[in-house]
């Protein structure tokens, strides 16, 4: 292997999802396609670099700054749902499951990682949650201790902007079999049980 | 997502390992690391492109053809090790298990996929094995019918030569555990048993 080729491996190995091994396979797949695959996905590499910038309202990622969602006078401006990742911010859209604006928190609180409230985009939530035309935030950070402890740690701070604070309910995923769940799911699930 | 970020996460997808999920992860992962990852990958991709060409003798993949093992004035120039993919080159190359040189196929024969001999780099083998430099043709296809099939397909082809046709053999993997052996490896470490 030349050094273009080592040095293609190596950064191709820093994706997730990709190690040593799968790289080489990456890097090969690349140079069989070279016209078809390999140009076309290093200008859209570098495309991508050039056009997309963080939200400077809400974080999500977008050739447009504020983001093509927070431009969108459809979307209902009174409700924010806040998120860890623009990766959580994309599946919520996929999911179709969110019809307000959202605000990209950039991790969680984690006492273990050192990752504090400055940390992440806290004060810019307060702020937004602030404004007078917030009437709900939703906190979709996720089911994991340091999810539920950013989550605490937010609805304290929202306390004050009198905004309503709610979070995703937990229970039995859509689809899913009882054996295959964790006890507390279970007993999230249970208790938040409704007439049928 | 814009656009720029769909064709990003389009073309991503293309690459063995990834699919549209870990692609989208992949496709993030660079955004958070624009100047770290993002741009050195794009630049690596194109300079790889732009360097690198399949050998003219043996069809391994480098910057200069011949290719740095085929110009090797130190490697043995009368064994050639014949493989289906460069990935098998690299593999062989990776465990320094062979010091001749080598011959990349581009496949195997197969009934099922339609390919033929005139589709692998076979009339340059022979041509190859005929200069009078060569004494041995290694054949390393891959322990499947289709690279089975390919060896034997090769063996016959290079009869006419007069070079010494030989095979990789079959046996227990180094390191490699009785009880997680298919039968068919076994059979064959068994039928090539030697003297302890």
């Amino acid at each position: 292997m030349g050094p273009e080729l080592e040095r293609l491996v190596m950064l191709l190995a820093k994706l997730p999802g990709l190690g040593p091994r799968s790289a080489r396979r990456a890097a090969l797949a690349l140079l069989q396609k070279r016209e078809g695959l390999m140009r076309p996905l290093a200008d859209a590499i570098a495309a991508a670099a050039d056009a997309i910038r963080p939200c400077s309202v809400c974080g999500n990622l977008d050739t447009t700054d504020p983001c093509g969602l927070c431009a969108d006078e459809r979307r209902d401006r009174a409700t924010i749902c806040v998120v860890e990742t623009v990766g959580d911010l994309w599946a919520l859209e996929r999911a179709h499951a969110h019809k307000g604006l959202y605000h990209v928190l950039g991790g969680t609180l984690s006492a273990l990682a050192g990752q504090r409230p400055e940390d992440l985009s806290v004060e810019p939530l307060i702020r937004r949650a602030g404004s007078g035309e917030v009437r709900e935030v939703i906190l979709a950070t996720s089911a994991t201790v340091d999810g539920q402890t950013t989550a605490h740690y937010l609805a304290g701070r929202l306390r004050d902007t009198g905004v309503a604070v709610t979070r995703l309910a937990h229970g039995v995923p859509v689809g899913g079999e009882r054996g295959y769940l964790d006890d507390g799911t279970l007993a999230a699930a249970l208790a938040s049980r409704r007439p049928a």
